[in-house]
C-alpha cells in the first residue's frame, strides 16, 4: 500500500501515514493542490511556520505508461500568494513511486537554524544535519550527495536563492546523468523549501519492490500504454530533434516571441537562437539532442549543451529560456544563454522570472539590451546574495516596483513565459485567469491548436479554459505536458485511466477530473482573498501595439471573468 | 464660487471646472476619496497613465476655525494598492482656499519625459518646465522656487525618492518658515505625483480675496470657533510643550514602543528619546517647541531641533519618527534621529516606513542594531538611488520580500506607526482593517482613551469602529487630527458644521458623514480586489508574545471582519 511521509521540522520528526481514500487517485497537482487546500491556511506567511510542501509523483510513475515519471511540488506561493504547483522530470519521481511513497508532506517551522538533508530509503527516512552543503550551489550539493549515498540515488535541492528564499527560487531535480538540471521552477517552491532549511531530498530506491503502481487492469493497462507510446514518439519528432526550442520559429512569425522586455513581437536575428541553431550547436560541439529527462520518456525534447570548447555547459536549454535571456534581452548568442541558464539551474531560480526581471532592470537603465557580459553579472550577483541579486531573485514584478518600472510582463507577482498575450492571446487568457499567476503550462494557446489564428481574439477564451481543463487532466494523472493537453491526448487517457481503475470512465468524466482541479485551487485561492480583480493583464499589453502585427489583448475584464465560471 | 482646478498631463492643459453640487460640502479625505473612486479605475497601475493625485484642502481652511488649513492627497496607492490619502499642514492649504480651490485633479501621462512645477497664482494655473530642478533634494528645491516664486509662496514638492518613483515617497508641503518639513508622508503620494513628472507645486495666493469659505452664517461660526478654539489650547499643553514625542512615556509605559523591529515593547533608554528630553535638547540648542505648522494652529505641536553646534536640523520630529528611528533600531540618539529626518524629509519618503525598512535590514544582517552610522548610510543611500536604497525607499514589506525576512511589522504593504499592535490592541485592529494599509490616523487606539487596558482585547473591536468613524469626521472635514477624533470634539463640531450650512445637523449626521467616507474606501478597495482575507496582521503579532507584557494579538477574524460591517 502507498503511504504518505510526514515531515514535521517543528518536531524534529518524520513518519510514514496511510493514504486516506479520498486522495486514492490523486497525484501530481491533483494531490498537491488537494493536500495544500486541506492543510493550509490560505492566509498565511509562505515563508512561515503555516505553509506546507507537498511533493508528489504522479498516478502512473514506475508504469509502462509513457512520460508518467513526473515530480510536482504544491505549496503556496511566495511569488503569486497563490496555490502552487511546479513539476519537473527527472529521476526522482519514480524512484519515490518504487518505494511506494505517493507524497511528501514538509511543515512546521524548524527549531534552530540547523541545515537538513531528508534522506530516504527502503526501511528509513530521516533528517541528516547537513550545515557543510549550506552555500553550495545544485551542481555542487548534488555531487557532494552522490558521493555521500552513490551515484544511482535521485536528489532535489535548492541552491542559494532557495536558502534566501528568493521567491522565484525553484527546486533542482537530478536528471539521468546526475546533474541538477530539471527544475520544479516556478512559483519559489525552492523558498518553501529553504525556510524549511532543508537543502536536499535524498532518494534511494535500492530493494525497493518493482511492483509498485494498483492497476486494476494491469495487461490491459501495459497494451494502451504500448500503443501509444508508439504514437507519442511519431508525433514528437520536433521535440525529440530541436527541443523546445523547436517554437522559437512559429512563435517568431506569429509575432509574439519577447523582445527587449516585451516590446516588440519578433526577432531579426532568431535564426540565430532557434531550434535548428541550438540543435546544430549541441551536435557540432559534441553535446547532443534527443535526450531523456526522466526515465521512461518517449518524447526525448532535452538537449545537451557544450560550449565551443567541447566542455559541458547545461542540460536542457529550452525555449523559454532562449527567449527571455535571449531576444528579450536583445542577446543573440546560445554560448551567453547556456552559461546563463547554467547559473540559473546552479542558484536555483527560475530562468523565466530571473529572464524577466533582467529584462526590466535593462528598462530601468541598469545595463542596456543586448549587454551580455551586464546580464551574465547581474545574474551572477543572485548566487553572490547582493542586493541587485537577491531582487532580481525575487522576479520580475519586486524589480519593476523597486526600480521605478511600470511595464512588466507579469501576471499575480509572476513573470509571463515567453509568449507575448498580444499575439498569443489563449495564452494571455491563461496568464489572466490562471489559478497560479502568469504561467503558459496552465494552458497555452500555442499556434496551430485548434486552427485558429492566435492574433485575432476569436475562440480565444474557450480555447484557454478547454486547455486550462485539459492541462489540469494532464498535471492531475501526474504526466508530463508534452502528451499534449488536446483531445486526441485526451481520448488515450481515457483508456489509460479506464485500465488504470478497472471500469471503463468516459471522457466528461475523465474532463470533471480536469474541472474539479481548478474548482480546489480556486477554492484556496478565494480563501486567500483573490478575485476577478487579480485575473487581468498590466496596462501596457492594452494600450501598446505589438509589433510587427500591431496587436493589443483586446480580451474583456467580462470575457476574462467567463473563463473558469464553473 | 470655489473651483476645481485639472491638470492633464496628457494634453498639457490646465484649467478650471465648476465643483459638482454633489462635492459641495465635500473636502480634505472626504473630497479626495470620492473623486478618486468617482474618477480613478480600481485595478490602474498606480504610477500609470490611469492614475489620479487629488489635492484638497480642508473644508473650512481660510476661516477662523482652528486647526483648519490642512491638505490633502489622494490617489490609488503604489505602497498599499488600495485608495490612499495623506494629509499635512503647512501652507498650502490656505492659500487654496483663499484662491477658490478646492481641489486640484492631476490626471494622464506625461507626453515626454520633461518635468513641470505647477504654477498656481491668482489669475494664472500653468506648467512651467523645470529641468533644473530635476535630482535636486526637497531643501534645495524650495529654496529655489522661493528664490524664483518669491518667499510668501506655498510650496508642495517632491524630493529624489519621488522622482525615482520609490513607493513610500512622500509631498514635502512647506511650513511657515518656507522649509519643507510637513509631510503628506504615508502611501507614496510623492511617487504618483513623481509619475506625472510634476516636480512641485507653487501657490501663490497675491491679490486673492479673503472671502473665502462659502458660511451660511459667518457670525455663529466664528463664535463656536474662538470659543473652541481656547478650550482646545487648553487641553492640548502637552503637545505644545513636548510635541507628539509626549507619546514615548505612556506608549513605553503600556509595552507597546517598537524596539529592535517589534521585538520588544518597552526601552530600556526611554528616557533619552521621550519628549522630555526632545524639548530640554531643541530649547537647550536654540531651536524651540510650541511651532505652529500652519496658519492658525493652536495646538502647536511642532517643534525646531538644532544640532549641537545650534545649527538648524530640522523641525518637526515626531513621535513615530523617533520611535521607528530610534528605540525600533535601538537608537537612543535624538541629534542622529534628527539627521534621519531631516534626510528624509530631503530625499521625500515617509519616515514611518523607512524606519520599518531600516528595521526590517538590520533583523536581515545589512548591519546591526543600534548601528547610527549604518542606519544614516543606508538612509543617504536613498537619495544616491542605489539599488538597497530603492529597496529601503519602497518601504520595509518589499525590503523583507527581498531580504527574506518574515517578521515585517505592515499590513497591506504599510509599515505599522510606532504603536506595536499586541500592547495597543484597538490600534492594531486598525491596522488590520483600515482602509488604508496600517495607519495610526485612520483610528488610533491610544491609552486614555475611553478608559480601556489597551493590553485587553476588550471593547477594542468596537473602540476601532469609532475611532475610525471620529476619525473619517474630522478628516472629511479636512481638519487637523490633533483637535482629537473623539466624542467631545464630535459635539463640538456638530455646532461648527450647523453654522458653517446654517441649518442644525444632529451627531447623528455628522458621524453618517464618517460612515460615508468609509463606505466610499471601502467600494473602491472592494473593487480593486481586496476582501477581508487582506484585513489581517502577520503572523508574528498572534505568535510571538511581546515583552514586557507578555501580550499577542489576539483578536479573531470574525472580530476583525464585523469592524467595518456597516
Amino acid at each position: 500500500m502507498a503511504k504518505l511521509l510526514r515531515v514535521n521540522l517543528a518536531k524534529g520528526q518524520v513518519h510514514y501515514e496511510d493514504v486516506p481514500e479520498k486522495y486514492r487517485l490523486l497525484a501530481g497537482r491533483s494531490l498537491t493542490s488537494q493536500i495544500v487546500l486541506d492543510e493550509v491556511e490560505p492566509i498565511c506567511e509562505p515563508l512561515g511556520e503555516l505553509n506546507k510542501l507537498v511533493i508528489a509523483p504522479g498516478l502512473f510513475a514506475g508504469t509502462r505508461c509513457p512520460n508518467s515519471n513526473r515530480i510536482f511540488i504544491g505549496a503556496k506561493s511566495p511569488l503569486t500568494g497563490t496555490i502552487k504547483e511546479s513539476n519537473a522530470g527527472g529521476t526522482v519521481a519514480r524512484k519515490l513511486a518504487k518505494l511506494g511513497i505517493k507524497g511528501i508532506i514538509i511543515e512546521g517551522k524548524p527549531a534552530s537554524d540547523a541545515w537538513n538533508v531528508l534522506v530516504i530509503k527502503k526501511d528509513e527516512a530521516i533528517l541528516v544535519p547537513s550545515q557543510e552543503l549550506v552555500g553550495l550551489g545544485n551542481y555542487k550539493t548534488m555531487e557532494s550527495l552522490h558521493e555521500s549515498y552513490g551515484a544511482k540515488v535521485g536528489i532535489m535541492s535548492i541552491g542559494q536563492a532557495g536558502e534566501m528564499m528568493l521567491s522565484a527560487a525553484s527546486v533542482a531535480v537530478s536528471d539521468p546523468d546526475g546533474l541538477p538540471n530539471r527544475h520544479c521552477g516556478r512559483g519559489g517552491m525552492g523558498a518553501v523549501l529553504g525556510s524549511k532549511r532543508i537543502k536536499a531530498i535524498v532518494v534511494d530506491d535500492t530493494g525497493a519492490d518493482d511492483a509498485i503502481a494498483e492497476i486494476a487492469d494491469p495487461e490491459g493497462f501495459n497494451e494502451v500504454c504500448k500503443e501509444w507510446t508508439k504514437t507519442l514518439a511519431a508525433n514528437t519528432v520536433g521535440l525529440k530533434n530541436f527541443g523546445t526550442t523547436n517554437l522559437v520559429n512559429p512563435i517568431n512569425a506569429v509575432g509574439g516571441l519577447p523582445v527587449k522586455n516585451f516590446s516588440q513581437g519578433s526577432y531579426d536575428r532568431f535564426e540565430k537562437i532557434n531550434g535548428q541553431a541550438l540543435a546544430a550547436a549541441c551536435i557540432g560541439n559534441g553535446g547532443r539532442v534527443g535526450h531523456a529527462c526522466s526515465p521512461g520518456c518517449v518524447v526525448r525534447c532535452s538537449n545537451v549543451y557544450h560550449d565551443k570548447d567541447g566542455k559541458y555547459v547545461v542540460s536542457a536549454i529550452e525555449f523559454e529560456t532562449v527567449a527571455l535571456f535571449g531576444s528579450n534581452l536583445d542577446i543573440d548568442n546560445l554560448e551567453t544563454i547556456a552559461r546563463l541558464n547554467r547559473l540559473c539551474n546552479d542558484y536555483g531560480v527560475d530562468t523565466m522570472d530571473v529572464g524577466g526581471a533582467v529584462g526590466v532592470a535593462m528598462e530601468a537603465g541598469i545595463a542596456s539590451f543586448g549587454d551580455e557580459e551586464a546580464a551574465l553579472d547581474m545574474v551572477e550577483q543572485i548566487g553572490k546574495g547582493t542586493i541587485l541579486g537577491r531582487l532580481l531573485g525575487n522576479g520580475s514584478t519586486i524589480t519593476g516596483k523597486v526600480l521605478g518600472v511600470t511595464r512588466v510582463p507579469a501576471s499575480k507577482g509572476q513573470n509571463m513565459s515567453a509568449y507575448d498575450p498580444r499575439a498569443l492571446k489563449g495564452t494571455g487568457v491563461t496568464y489572466a485567469t490562471g489559478t497560479q499567476g502568469a504561467d503558459h503550462t496552465l494552458g497555452n494557446g500555442l499556434p496551430g491548436r485548434f486552427g485558429v489564428d492566435t492574433n485575432s481574439k476569436d475562440q480565444q477564451v474557450e480555447i484557454s479554459r478547454k486547455l486550462q481543463i485539459m492541462t489540469a487532466v494532464v498535471d492531475g494523472l501526474g504526466l508530463c505536458l508534452f502528451i499534449g493537453p488536446m483531445p486526441p491526448t485526451m481520448d488515450t487517457l481515457v483508456k489509460v485511466f479506464s485500465k488504470y481503475v478497472g471500469k471503463d470512465i468516459t471522457l466528461d468524466e475523465l474532463l470533471e477530473r480536469g474541472k474539479d482541479l481548478l474548482r480546489v485551487e480556486m477554492s484556496f485561492n478565494k480563501l486567500a482573498g483573490f478575485t476577478n480583480a487579480d485575473n487581468r493583464l498590466p496596462e501596457f499589453f492594452s494600450n501598446e501595439p505589438l509589433e510587427p502585427k500591431g496587436v493589443v489583448f483586446d480580451i474583456t475584464p467580462e470575457e476574462l471573468d467567463a473563463v473558469l465560471n464553473f
